[in-house]
């Protein structure tokens, strides 16, 4: 049966949420379920209660997208994926609210720990690879927040307002990609607004971009109590409003529909988008189905160690012997921090204590422990410090585990500033003065001001949020049973003063200014020729990689780069190969170089191979605020290969022919881009002759330059009527013609 | 006779040029003249050619403002302004096209060196002294370029996209000081677009803020060139179109009204304004006046001697001996640079060179001279880098006459950088190699790098701009007739990369993003925390100064700040003393600090006297864009008194009761405003019992603060059902009305 024959009531009333976490079962047309996510289910148990805040059933806690990210391995996410689906499949869940993919605009951004990257490449390939892997297992995506989410604070009346350009090739980039390559089942539309309009009622993102531009023909819901007026969201593209409000907005609709204000096939075909879900999401669902979860601790230990960074190891000190002894410091080794707050959380089936699972990985090894801190904010506290200090002077080294608490880093606020707390700080240094070997491993979701670590640790893993398998993880890099291979997704800043956003975050008086423009991450430090603490994409090994000479090849509408990748150290290990794009000679503003590509490579000590990293035109575009279109520019493009953004290692140049892009001239065309088209200089001077410019030197500057830019029609309010409007217009049409 | 019986076609007449200098007679009315300033008269002689190029009379070359602005003197700009009057007198100029008063807002500004600063409240101060000296002579002033020309790439097109309140409390600030305080007879209004519409359409700028909001009833008159249809400029607010166009443009305002598509009483008011300035114009016209050159002369020469700003003075290196022997190097000290290109060249009556005024006021000194460079572009030249290596080595000390070309900076284009030519930098590496004792002289228009010269010389000058005169002036401050007081206008960065519109300068595709925002100039510096080679208003001396303790008190709507300040050193000085404001605790984005106010005081050696330093209002209100309008903030303001903005002496804090601002609540009102206020909370709790939280932890975060941002309507679409649209909006206007 097709929603054609519902009538209205129908029709609206499948267009709004049937509980806080189903839509609405109509006819024969069946209820689906949708829980939160993305590193996890939080499926509510018992009724839910209409705010959506109850304890949830146990599930696999991934590490969450922030950490995730820092694998740069589409390929694990994917299977992180299908293992999501396996557990939704499990408990009867329909569709997965994931992934978020939002630009980390600024490292306050309290949701950042939910979030990919900074850089839209990047969050494209793994939010795609995470929509498929989900989706193989006929559980439904959210890809979200559907846009320009980037902030909590005020997050609901907040207006984003951003340019063209950064826009399309910054923020919508992510979300185009996954779009086109993972066709998710819904799309969540976010809280706020942009440029002034709210999202869930904004017809040029709901409609105009997403359908028309990128042909997506699934469902957009609304984030949790995210529209406004029904009505409006409706017509400018919103098929579901959740959660349940009552029935409210169903009326609303269709007395908008009845009063003539709202187009009825507006209401259907939202209704057959929202029938055709539950009918895929029904249809799909296997019952019974079940799922293993010492299989998903697992996999999600081996995500967990893809997942960390090693930043800093002076003379190797990592890994660690298994043997003599080690003062295991700060309160996150007994107490670990893993996930964020907010509707991302989950109640996972069990959680590895790092503590424990270092003790258990080197039985040879004398491991103490001093609690260092507490995270109750209870300040600086002597006698721990002083445990600490004790024990690490007793051992051969000291691992602390320092970070931010969960509390610090939260849906629904921001952070106000990218610290350590002052008391971690104090127990590092105090270490620090009476043990050379330290290692520091850290715990947080977003960007951390590493500028007193880096000082005082020569060694440091960046654990970010690894999920509850993440002790195993960590102790399986500390004594090198793993490599480290992760790579970082955000720029490290020395400062939270340098960042590119830190002027405008976030914003005042619902709105927001993204006055960086298409300077966000490393593209800015770059920029701007910011030093900072570790770059974008750096992620140390404790083995060594060579790059050979790069070369490169046209691939349909892109490039396929190549380089020889040697291991030239003494372990197995992985290297993330990073391709970054500049376009030296383009007529465009461009950023010093973006990632474009990326892949990676497995290689046993001295093994070598090729490296093909596949670029798609959709990365090398720019939006032309003239045409109203991407544009791929002809010209030369070099192409860097690195092993961070700001670790280059060889390069290779393409010359693209590009689109063909013609810009007539017209009455607003300057004299210089007349006078530099051959056949309207010639026309021009014909028709009319410029004045001698006076002799020597008047007014003490080169007169052609300075009159370069006048628009070839002012010339006219200059009265010397040498041309009448309609003469110049001729003109330029036979120049267009010739030219 | 008044213009009300002019016919249709007169009043249009009145409306457009009659010439490229003049306006129509008509009837009655006389035709006035109109020629370009600011620093000095630009009168072309003979048959001015249509494009307004031709040679000029002579005429003194005051400083121009970049330079003139140095002297944070309104009292002396009065005096120069008196001058300009009077040499227009003379030469039967009726209006002179200046002062320019845009903010300097990239040191790549083409046409920086016309303007003042790149802070408004100075700009807004000496540009006031400046329209009160012209017309205290009878002649009248045109206020440019209104608004928002910061560049000169692509002005004709360009739109300079700017959100409301760097727009208020940056770009319009200074403009609104000179015509609420000046009154200048004629405003120019810019080439370019802002916010997407032509400036000389806009009625936002034309009448809106200029008329409506700050009262103006002169003429505005548009820049040369810069109307692109007549009939839209007219209805927007222009009354006069400048140059003649042959009357193209009468025409169709005629044709306009005809068609009834533009108001007739538009144009007849457009008209008599026209007709009042032409009136007011031949009637202060003094037939026959003259003026002294000499006396002008010295006027420019005080001028250029308060220009010259001390930048380092090492070891009290200067002022120099006036016996032993010296090197002047460099090819400025014979063919000096003290003025840039375009319609302000000044075709001067006479120029002082460096080198002779040298010799002149020191003539027991053994004065040797090498060129060092030529300004061709000639690139090094090593035998006379040799040369001068050798004089410098011969001597006891080397003056060194380092700057730009005036065809490096010039009225319509951009710089693309701020270095110092590489054979200029070659030469004073050389010459520090063989001299320790080296003396650096700067000319430039526009902001340079000056690491190099720092790094080399213990002293320099910032001779900037200094007109005519500038060359004994050098000479008076570097034997110490006169102790330099002047005070940086702009901030000298250290590198190019640091300045605030570095990303978003010149912008692309007709649109320039002022994404700094409120953070232009010193703003930008202090709040990125940024190390900068000079700051915004450092100056020093060959005295020194003592700040004693501030204090402050109410003075009608703004605040007098007072400070002693005492000569501490063996010479007679003069100081300019700087009050910044800080609002430590506002509700809204505020910058570190602001320039609010300055006073000078001169002192002989152990005199002191109080400062007292008028603030007023208008530099301590913000932008509401809630409201629309300008708000004094209720709160605690900081005054800090300076010898630079880097060089805080002494502080004061003063508390206003501000203007009396109330946000009603409503249903946009978040959760956390809505129990912010009492009796909205009190009343909502008995209407809306919240549901119990979860017990223990469920979402790992602090739900209340996650939920504060939602706002209250948006609960309706949490279908609890607990309150309807009309029992909250009833809770509200009962809460508005009790609170």
């Amino acid at each position: 049966m097709s929603s054609e024959s519902l009538d209205l009531n129908e029709a609206a009333s499948l267009g709004s949420g049937g509980s806080f976490w189903t839509t609405k079962a109509v006819r024969d047309i069946p209820a689906i379920y949708v829980t939160d996510g993305p590193h996890g289910l939080r499926k509510q148990t018992g009724s839910a209660d209409h705010l959506g805040i109850g304890a949830s059933v146990a599930a696999t806690c991934f590490p969450p997208l922030a950490g995730l990210g820092q694998s740069w391995d589409p390929e694990l996410v994917h299977r992180v994926g299908e293992a999501l689906g396996e557990e939704c499949q499990a408990e009867e869940v329909h569709v997965l609210l994931g992934p978020g993919i939002n630009i980390k605009r600024s490292p306050l951004g309290g949701r950042n720990f939910e979030y990919l990257s900074e850089d839209p490449h990047l969050s494209g390939i793994l939010g795609t690879a995470w929509v498929r892997g989900v989706q193989s297992r006929g559980v439904g995506a959210s890809l979200k927040h559907y846009a320009l989410n980037n902030q909590e604070h005020d997050r609901m009346r907040v207006s984003s307002d951003i340019d063209p350009r950064p826009l399309r090739e910054v923020y919508l980039r992510g979300f185009r990609r996954v779009v086109e390559d993972a066709a998710p089942w819904t799309v969540m539309c976010s809280y706020n607004r942009v440029n002034g309009v709210q999202v869930s009622e904004d017809p040029f993102l709901l409609t105009r971009v997403l359908r028309d531009e990128w042909g997506y023909d699934g469902v957009v819901v609304s984030d949790w109590g995210a529209v406004r007026d029904r009505v409006a969201s409706v017509a400018a593209g919103l098929d579901l409003q959740m959660p349940f409000d009552g029935g409210v907005s169903d009326t609303a609709v269709v007395e908008a529909v009845e009063a003539g204000v709202l187009d009825r096939t507006v209401v259907d075909r939202a209704a057959r988008r929202v029938e055709a879900l539950a009918r895929r999401g029904a249809s799909a669902h296997r019952a019974g189905a079940t799922y293993d979860p010492d299989e998903h601790h697992a996999l999600a230990r081996e995500a967990a160690i893809r997942s960390i960074v090693l930043l800093k190891n002076e003379a190797s000190l990592l890994p660690l012997a298994a043997s003599g002894s080690i003062a295991v410091i700060g309160d996150f080794a007994q107490s670990p921090r893993y996930q964020g707050g907010g509707s991302s959380h989950v109640n996972p089936t069990r959680v590895d204590v790092p503590l424990e699972e270092i003790r258990a990985a080197a039985p040879g090894v004398d491991v103490t422990f001093a609690q260092g801190f507490t995270v109750d904010g209870a300040g600086a506290q002597p006698e721990l410090v002083a445990a600490a200090v004790e024990a690490a002077a007793a051992a051969d080294v000291a691992v602390l585990f320092l970070g931010l608490d969960a509390r610090q880093e939260s849906e629904g606020f921001d952070r106000d500033h990218i610290d350590l707390p002052a008391e971690q700080v104090d127990v590092l240094r105090a270490v620090a003065e009476v043990q050379s070997r330290v290692i520091v491993v850290l715990s947080h979701g977003g960007v951390l001001d590493l500028r007193e670590v880096t000082a005082h640790a020569p060694a440091i893993l960046d654990g970010n949020l690894l999920g509850q398998a993440g002790g195993g993880a960590i102790a399986d890099v500390l004594f090198g049973k793993a490599s480290p291979s992760g790579k970082l997704t955000e720029t490290v800043p020395l400062r939270i003063h340098d960042t590119p956003a830190y002027l405008d975050f976030p914003g005042e008086h619902r709105h927001v200014r993204y006055s960086e423009g298409l300077h966000v991450g490393y593209r800015w430090y770059d920029a701007r020729d910011l030093e900072v603490a570790y770059p974008f994409g750096h992620g140390l090994s404790y083995t060594t990689f060579e790059y050979g000479t790069a070369s490169a090849r046209a691939h349909g509408d892109g490039v396929i780069v190549t380089v020889q990748v040697t291991n030239t150290g003494e372990r197995s290990g992985r290297e993330v190969v990073q391709a970054y794009v500049s376009v030296p000679e383009s007529d465009q503003v461009r950023v010093p170089c973006a990632l474009a590509g990326f892949a990676s490579v497995e290689l046993r000590p001295g093994e070598s191979r090729a490296v093909d990293i596949v670029v798609d035109r959709r990365d090398l575009e720019y939006w032309d605020i003239r045409l109203d279109q991407f544009v791929l520019e002809r010209g030369r493009y070099v192409f860097s290969l690195g092993s961070s953004s700001r670790d280059m290692r060889a390069s290779v140049e393409v010359s693209l022919e590009g689109d063909p892009v013609v810009f007539p001239l017209t009455l607003e065309s300057t004299m210089g881009e007349v006078m530099s088209n051959p056949v309207a200089a010639s026309l021009i001077a014909q028709a009319m002759p410029m004045p001698d410019l006076p002799e020597g030197d008047a007014m003490g500057t080169d007169m052609a330059r300075m009159m370069a830019s006048i628009p070839i029609e002012r010339t006219l309010s200059f009265g010397g009527g040498a041309a009448s409007r309609e003469q110049l217009e001729q003109l330029l049409s036979a120049a267009n013609a010739q030219g």
